[in-house]
């Protein structure tokens, strides 16, 4: 059977944007058939296109060729149809439809292809296995809901490239082929054919070129540019993700901090019209970790840690002192009205804390007799009114405590704050709340390699007054870096860079980085900061992950086009796969035998 | 010696942005040091930034200190400055500069950095070899020159968007790890490391996703994509080129040109404020060869190739009547006022065609006493009053005549044609003469392989009323194939699809790829096209030379930030380079040896 032509046809409108207004209009639409009814004598088409679904309606005795053709029609039929826009019968208007009200009385009808039964329907609910879903990805994405995110995906870039166009930021393409950096997470690796034996490597993010086109005087950078990470997959991981990146010339922290405020604000109320209250709040690292115990806080809901380490140091309950005789914390969460929790509940807390490295958890749960729990005879009368006082403990409150070294404390009591809050539903979906982290710490003691690391890059610059700590207490130092948390996440960081060679060379050394090694690894940044380099800094936001959160997704595959698995294959296209003898001796490289 | 600190400093204006309108106003500006001069116990600075240039002024009686401080300040220093915007006294104003009637009293100036005398000066002039400014990318960035080029990619870049997204395109992003494709040319190769002898492909085009998108109903899309090919380069390539690629569903050839041509237009009167004629000229494949001898003809000059085959078949001269009778083709250009080249010119023009296959090149100089030429004896006198008549041929006047095979006749003077052209100067600079060479051969006959290749690729939809032609006559099919040529350059081009898996069956049976091998190389396209594929076209411009063009740039290399050079390396990161043998051991690849 042969299909129809296009020829002369002209497509007036999409489905979607049909409404009453456009009663006794002709039109011509085009798209796929959502469903087809046959109702006395008459056949009703659902069309389908990327603006959503208008009804067809066919009367033999309007056109009997048209009539006969749409008998044929089946699910995912390609047609067009042109005809008038009518008002639906009385009794016939689908309030639930934005098309509802309306129906296109059809003159001639077009099969412009035909189509197989497809593998599953193409609607809004629909569940289907997921390795199906991606095997027929063209199809997937025929649903409304993929093809709702991708169209805001669209609209969130649009927004990006406007807002940061209109602050003097320059899109400016940076290299893909580019070269393997040693520090950092692994590389993709591109074998040169020209060069046999030399490898390119995909960027894990346009660093160093961003900071050469600050020297180079550009001013203001931005890029929404893809990066590359060959590490094992976890669930919101994609082996090459999409990152909003910017850098700026002669600025502070705070003024890349009060740009990226405006970005974000511009984003969250074109996508999801939601207005962004600025400037937003901010916590030092420092205080982050003291109230929530994790960097990302999400503060949707209170539930913070207090500390309690002075209270119990000269207690009875030799865990809790003697952890604070040893420069440990003890600390707890009030999770109010608790106390009803099951001793399955709390196993479970506990084997939670144990996963970020706590050896226990102790609980309390405040009755209006007291403190029932394992740990409440340590107590004197003095301390349990101190400590419920400290905790604003009252009748039915559940009292959680960790007891270990402040690392170990706080992210074992932060992850089941958050944890917490999820399960309790103290975190609303319709909430956003954003906080700037910022002072991180500069440095990080690697006890193992007997040497500092840097906590965000080698090229973060220290606050201006805590660069004499280079030299006196190098882990005190504090750094221009600065995380955005949105309800837990983090949605982007950067930091001030270091335009001072001097600095630069000085952070090398307390790196374990030797000068032959630091030409070698980043020459040309060092030599670009000797000619002139200027005050600059700059962040990378996630665009999968904010799409996630814009979307309300589960899944990072979802506002996606063609994402890879968590084995990082293409379903689809079954990338990666084999390839010629001919093709790898080209490029100067052979596979290993199993044994090599 | 310590630069100094931003600290609460605020850049008020970029230098360039400096204007009479401003005097009296207090600003801060920050930049790099063009040149300093003392002049009178003042010293003047020319401060630079991406805007342009400002001048500052130093009056020790103003701030001693700030005076103090200039007096260390070299080429290439970042300094700020704050001040008062100020006439220039009258005789120093210098009108070549935007900021020429102005200068700043400087109140306080600060060093932010310090600079190496850079290998060479920072200005538009500088005629620097061209591995030295590759090593120091980031200081040749800093050319006037360069920044406008990039600066008009951005805009570009904006515009291009803008206008898409007016028209209902919708920006999706396309996977960088995808497959190897076995047609085309070589491909950038990916290996696998959770899938050890696999690899990814980086992709020449985004061609199978963007007609899947289409497939799923996303109706109109587009990205501004990377795009990567591992052939041996040509002055005007890179290894990764970027396009603007775009599809659109429901669509004829003339829909996908009209809506480019609109995109073309607004490019250009953004860019270069250019109002280009629409509609642009067009011409079939059939008529560019026969007047122009190629299918990228430059229209800013006539030179027109005559077709003479009928008019020697029966000459005495047995080099054409020949060829006539072999069915080749005998054709000419007349150079006008061309009889005064010299004999080594015409040499000269005979190697050239011999590049192109031709045996050789006939010549005539037309004299008032008739023709000089080597050939003239060869022909009567009706002869020489016919072939002068078809060339209007004058006194003066210059015959150019090839004699061979179409293929060979035409290329070769075609070619002849376009050197010619830029030779004489016939080709103005400030013109832009765009034409759609349109109707393509769908296949072209390999006569060593002994079945036809596809002319575009194999998605290619036939004229919709030359499909027959697939059975009956398939060498004489046309496609829906069509390249947006301006000025002798190819800038774009694409094709109709073929959405009906009847004719993309058949067309691989044409093409000799077997139904087993097809199902192996696009299995997954053709399973899409069985499940209600819309009708659909789209083109991709090359945004690489593009921006040649519009910038008028001599080398591909100064419209791309961080280019590589004709050997694929980055001479500013030393990419390609080695790598661990852990990580080979990893991806589960060794080299090879040198005899291996």
């Amino acid at each position: 059977m042969q299909n129809d032509k296009l020829g002369s046809w002209k497509r007036t409108h999409r489905c979607g944007e049909l409404t009453a207004a456009l009663i006794g209009q002709e039109v011509c639409v085009m798209g796929w058939v959502q469903k087809r009814r046959d109702h006395g004598g008459l056949i009703f088409i659902d069309l389908r296109d990327r603006e959503g679904i208008v009804q067809l309606a066919l009367d033999p005795d309007r056109d009997a060729a048209s009539h006969k053709k749409a008998e044929q029609v089946r699910t995912e039929y390609v047609v067009a149809a042109s005809g008038t826009v009518s008002a639906r019968p009385e009794g016939t208007v689908n309030p639930r439809m934005k098309t509802g009200k309306i129906e296109i009385e059809v003159a001639e009808l077009l099969i412009l292809n035909r189509s197989e039964t497809p593998p599953f329907m193409i609607d809004e609910y629909t569940e289907v296995a997921e390795n199906i879903r991606l095997k027929y990805r063209y199809l997937d994405l025929r649903r409304p809901a993929l093809q709702r995110n991708l169209m805001m995906r669209h609209l969130v870039a649009k927004t990006v490239r406007t807002y940061l166009d209109s602050q003097g930021f320059l899109e400016v393409e940076t290299p893909v082929l580019t070269k393997s950096t040693p520090e950092g997470a692994r590389d993709y690796l591109v074998p040169s054919r020209v060069n046999p034996g030399n490898f390119y490597a995909l960027p894990q993010s346009p660093q160093l070129f961003k900071q050469l086109l600050m020297v180079s005087g550009f001013d203001r950078y931005f890029q929404i540019v893809k990066c590359f990470r060959d590490e094992d997959l976890r669930a919101d991981r994609q082996p090459e993700f999409t990152q909003i990146d910017c850098e700026m010339s002669f600025v502070k922290s705070d003024d890349v901090i009060a740009t990226m405020e405006g970005l974000i604000a511009a984003i969250f109320k074109e996508a999801i019209g939601l207005e962004v209250k600025l400037p937003m709040e901010r916590l030092t690292y420092a205080e982050a970790l003291r109230r929530f115990g994790v960097d990302n806080p999400d503060l949707r809901f209170d539930l913070e840690l207090v500390d309690l380490t002075a209270l119990v140091a000269d207690s009875q309950f030799k865990v809790f002192a003697e952890v604070a005789a040893g420069g440990g914390l003890v600390k707890a969460i009030n999770v109010k009205g608790g106390a009803d929790f099951s001793r399955k509940d709390l196993d479970g807390f506990t084997d939670f804390v144990k996963i970020y490295g706590a050896k226990g958890l102790a609980w309390v749960k405040v009755t209006q007799e007291g403190w029932q729990s394992p740990i409440a005879k340590f107590f004197t009368g003095d301390e349990l009114v101190s400590l419920n006082q400290a905790l604003s403990a009252e009748d039915g409150d559940l009292l959680l405590f960790v007891a270990d070294t402040a690392g170990v404390t706080n992210e074992a009591l932060g992850r089941l704050r958050g944890h917490l809050g999820q399960r309790l539903g103290l975190a609303s979906k319709d909430a956003y709340r954003f906080v700037w982290v910022t002072d991180f710490p500069l440095l990080e003691w690697d006890a193992e390699a007997k040497r500092y690391v840097a906590v965000h890059h080698p090229f973060t610059s220290p606050l201006e007054e805590d660069i004499p700590l280079l030299d006196s207490d190098p882990g005190k130092a504090r750094a221009q870096a600065y995380d955005l948390v949105l309800n837990g996440s983090e949605v982007g960081g950067g930091s001030v860079r270091i335009h001072d060679q001097a600095v630069q060379s000085r952070l090398f050394e307390l790196l374990g980085i030797g000068e032959q090694e630091a030409q070698l690894k980043f020459g040309f940044l060092l030599d670009a900061l000797s000619y002139g380099a200027p005050p600059h800094g700059g962040i990378a936001f996630g665009l999968d992950r904010l799409m996630m959160i814009l979307t309300a997704a589960d899944s990072i595959r979802d506002v996606i086009a063609f994402p890879k698995t968590q084995k990082a294959t293409c379903m689809l296209s079954d990338a990666p796969n084999a390839v010629d003898e001919k093709q790898l001796q080209e490029l100067g490289i052979r596979l290993r035998k199993k044994q090599e």
